[in-house]
């Protein structure tokens, strides 16, 4: 295990906390402010002046391991969680946010070149966002086999028909496309049951019904999450991603690194309500001293710290797996993180709220929203509970070999 | 302790629930429709249908001991928590809503006769609303002693300077009457210091700011949480409650019954939410089985009623306490639920929140929303800490007193 | 729900109370020191001397409703509570401890009329001790359905083969007398498999192998928790308790009592260690102010009373209930109850020793004991775990058959 | 960051590993009945042969950065780790058992020549043992400022008088020698009021008054926790260690290293207490399946999974900041996992006793003994509650800076 940050990496730290400091934490009451003018669901202006700053100081598409300097899952890690301290507008700046890294990553592997070419160039240059289709209202689709949307093969086309929601980014009139993924073989061996296929935004047939709120946040910043029906929406077959029947293990794949990037957007998150907490028990004197000698508040601040530590750990640990031994070799901490990270992010923020008072709800301080979003990375991508219980099976299957 | 329900309490248990039942939990979508479409702030005309019924059916103002049969806090407990089961639609539909029943009953009780006969009225009818004007943006109100706003007497008139926020009610167009506490005797002895005075919305010098959200809330059906400034605000002095600089005891009167009333409510939020996460159990198969076999899951059932049940009792054993040997002999019990049915209420709709997957973050279900309004309730009227801390010193006393 | 003691009760709460300040506590050094001397497992000699003295006071086998004064589960109740505030003396003293509690009964109510004038007597008297042999360390005992010795008819008498552990008290030789529950008719419906015999202790083929320890501790004073081997061990036919193969149900009916009392037992305990603490709290001062000053000890304080209290009333509910509706109606909440109480006495005992640092562990108080003690009864008679999920079956039935 | 483990302390690793396999768990039985046959106190024999065996394989005083090939902390910690899975016995058996590691440290770096000389050789060839006397029972000494053992000069001897209890070790015939610490310039500033001398455990006016136990264990393997009054006990000055007054600074020094061995022991016995969970819930069915695949065990297993791996991380993190930047830099992390150790590895035992019912609180596994031992570690060496708070305010001094 070496974790240690090379030199081009702390190079990007630095770069990535200047841009931090000089240009997002001061616009973000601008950005909260445009958000409430302009028409729902539009990206606030200030979002693409960051962009040009961004990508004019080299911070441009990071997360992309065939991009550029090409860093790896250890290298982006830190730079993700810096993101993290202004989830609705870092990662966005530095074309960095979910869920277009991992479309951009699906259609740089798996594309054909013709779709590839139309769609990958305007996304990385951050000129239109994207769609991934995958959980369904209707079924449990923590268990992707549970999935029912239909891809089904008619002469040169794939044609589609189901309901998805939570395509977060979907209300955006930027969003130009979607990653589908669906039922293309039914009768098929379990993990051969599903294909992906790239899906236009304005092809015939797809209705944007609503959009699901998370709490009393829509999100309009970022387009939403989005419910969506496909009718007999047809695409040609060079729009499908990788084999056919072989999107489960895409779906996988495209996880590991994402999980890398919520954690550590979330330990910034975390982190950024730490700062916050402390600085506000250094100014609050209710009961004659200030909030900060109080000692349940200095246990909040004690627990906060080494909750903090270990998860960025256990984090860094995982990344540098995935990069040395691959997802496979990295199955159990890539579930772990995925537990941990959004249970030590809700914790530390809540407390941060507490201490803040009536103050911690509203919207003047980021740690409201902030814990919607940590809460909601509880469920995204599958409950807790799923994991762990994924987690436990392959931690019982070495026991179970050696009493076998 | 004898905590059994009188057959008048029983019978109006049985019209509350059959008023819940049939009129309320079927318009609940209506009033969410209703809400989204009228000018925000006002009241969704569906409040006003169900008063008249409410009305009808003998549930009206059933909080106010004074009322026509006059219910004990032991008595109105269960009828509150019945309300909590649709916590934005019934407690209001049956005059029952915080904090009108506190002004009520502070009306009721120290109202010059004028005033009285000035407000109190339209209150009872349902005709308007009102605001309590306590917590201020400025300082740690959690200690009362730290509030700073002014009233000064001038003449034959107070006059009110100060800044107030999470003054709940006051955006709605219906909130016609503030009771204001502030500073009337600053060098006073500790508990001599403020006084309250009652405020007609519409008198010179009061601006209303804007609203604070509660986690992407708005809580605007409800008239939102209002930052109010008070700018030589100027009210005749037989708008005084009570006596003069004798607000702080009139304020910790106040608290007693609205403890009470917002820990049944939370008991009946956890019980809707013990009831969907229970319903939604059934009907998803995860995995194979439904979720209502699952280990974890039944842990949730396990603790969840657990929870409910002890909290329960603990608000029923405080409304009796109340109710035998006063506030001052229930002071510890006070404390308790303050803390307890918060803490109760979030664990429940928290656990419920998850077994529902992304539809419990979403509107498709109150919980979201009933989460928010738990959590807040762990910091309004003072964060949890303090009244922990309060509870301890009490504790402690006796024992400070035997080793002396 | 009336849990208002009665006059007679409260006479019987103050009279236990004063036998434990008067002449338990301060016994109680005397007692480790007799149990350190004399021959392990025999009773310290102060033990006879306070049941003399408990006797002559009135406060004798008050556990029994068909004894004297008869008291209800409720009545009960609070007497319960004082002698679980000196756990290893009172009880006993009073002779009012497990098993013999729920043995006296179950002789009292199913054993043929020699049996019970044999065996009853003595036992009421205080001058033997018997045992309750269910639990077997080779299955999952958890689940009576599992237990694995045989009850075999042999002509006129019963035949025993097993072997048993946990059988509290059989190390000590003043124990006479077990009750054995096996199997006697393996193939018979699920709740028609077991019997229940009397089996006097001199009896051949018995053989006591061992006596297990909890945590460091051998409860030696109360002889000990035996292995015991069942070897062709024989018993007439006039021993059997009620019905042949109507174990099952009179196990079960043992148990409701039981669960009140051990209960009450650790809600005592856990005033004791409360008690204990706060009176440490206000005596030690490092960092410059005493223990009890300081915020994250008064936050225990605040956490141990509301425990408490809220274990307490659900206890009450249920004796409560078990009194008026009987077992059977009060089935959740005697699971809860198995479940809470020893989880909060752990708490609130476990948060007592950290109170006292180095002490807090070793025998100069008695925290650590009764962590113990309080630790085996989240195991003793079914883990927490089983009971969970028992309870959450019977919770979501009700919503099953709503849903059919 | 790096902690890869470099090809010697693979080496180092695996030897230790097959030590533990081959010859350390096989005699765990015979050293707890050798324990029990022998005299109070004593050392079982068993220990002597293993320490033979352990230093014929290479694994000797591997804890000592000045022995042989000198480890680094980061180094030492996984052979620590691996003690910690038979934690009485593997440790002392390599001669790396507290508190006899600590004492040889401060031997090696601060005595005399003369005192180093006649005691250090015995100590790192394992024939004797020695004990740290720092903590005292009247006062609260996890503030070192506290401590009231004198030490005062007296023409050429320093003489000592005070009462010392936890003196781990003390009550074994091995024991000879103790490193105590007094108060030997009570009037000098703060951190220079202390001394620490050698002292010959056979010098006039030593009395050993009994031993204290943990939970119900006397840890007399070890040879207990002994309660020790120095009444005008005299050494000659050269058995002073360090600088006159300079004891506050060793003790610090002292704590470090010991903070990373009892930490990664800890690791070793939860690691130890997860195997034997996980493979008692393979061989267990109760309710007709394994308890490996009963859904609240799975969490544990998961929960506990992931606590381990994170607090393994920070120690390895910590160990790493010693070896590089220093104790001092290191501050944060040794308070930090001077709490998560010992409050992880509860929890795991904890679970892990749960899941083996009544057996787990016995003798028939190590866990109810592992358990008191990292219970004693949130108390030993100051309460959790105090590293907590010295850590918050470390952190809160950033932003009070920031602030100022």
């Amino acid at each position: 295990m070496d974790f240690a940050y090379t030199p081009k990496v702390d190079e990007l730290r630095a770069a990535a906390r200047r841009f931090l400091d000089e240009e997002v934490i001061p616009v973000e009451s601008r950005y909260q402010r445009e958000k409430a003018e302009i028409p729902m669901w539009e990206t606030p202006p200030v979002i693409d002046e960051l962009k040009v700053k961004a990508r004019e100081r080299g911070l441009w598409n990071l997360f992309l391991p065939a991009h550029r300097e090409g860093l790896t899952n250890l290298e982006y890690a830190p730079i993700a969680e810096i993101t993290g301290r202004s989830p609705w507008i870092m990662p966005e700046a530095l074309n960095c946010s979910a869920p277009d890294t991992g479309n951009m990553e699906l259609l740089h592997h798996y594309a054909t070149d013709a779709v590839r070419d139309r769609w990958l160039p305007p996304l990385l240059d951050g000129q239109i966002r994207s769609v991934y289709g995958m959980t369904e209202p209707d079924v449990a689709s923590s268990d992707a086999r549970n999935i029912s949307t239909r891809i089904d093969i008619d002469g040169d086309d794939f044609v589609i028909n189901g309901r998805k929601w939570w395509s977060s980014g979907a209300m955006s009139p930027r969003c130009k496309v979607a990653i589908v993924m669906g039922l293309s073989n039914p009768d098929g061996p379990r993990h051969q049951q599903q294909s992906m296929v790239v899906v236009p935004m304005d092809t015939p047939g797809i209705e944007i019904v609503r959009s699901t709120s998370v709490f009393g946040y829509a999100d309009s910043g970022h387009g939403g999450h989005a419910e969506v029906v496909y009718r007999d929406v047809r695409v040609p077959r060079e729009n499908l991603l990788g084999e056919l029947h072989g999107g489960f293990a895409m779906s996988q794949a495209r996880l590991g690194p994402g999980r890398i990037h919520h954690a550590m957007r979330l330990i910034g998150m975390a982190e950024r309500a730490f700062d916050l907490m402390c600085e506000r028990s250094l100014e609050r004197f209710p009961f004659g001293k200030p909030i900060a000698e109080q000692g349940v508040f200095q246990d909040w601040v004690a627990e906060a710290r080494m909750r903090i530590e270990q998860v960025r750990l256990l984090v860094l640990k995982t990344a540098w797996l995935m990069d040395t031994v691959g997802n496979k070799g990295a199955a159990v901490e890539i579930s772990a993180i995925k537990v941990a990270a959004p249970q030590m992010a809700t914790w530390v923020i809540d407390h941060a709220i507490q201490a803040h008072g009536g103050m911690g709800v509203s919207q003047d301080t980021p740690l409201a929203e902030m814990y919607e979003q940590a809460r909601m990375l509880r469920l995204a991508d599958g409950p807790d509970e799923v994991h762990k219980m994924s987690l436990a099976r392959r931690e019982l299957k070495r026991y179970r070999a050696a009493t076998a």
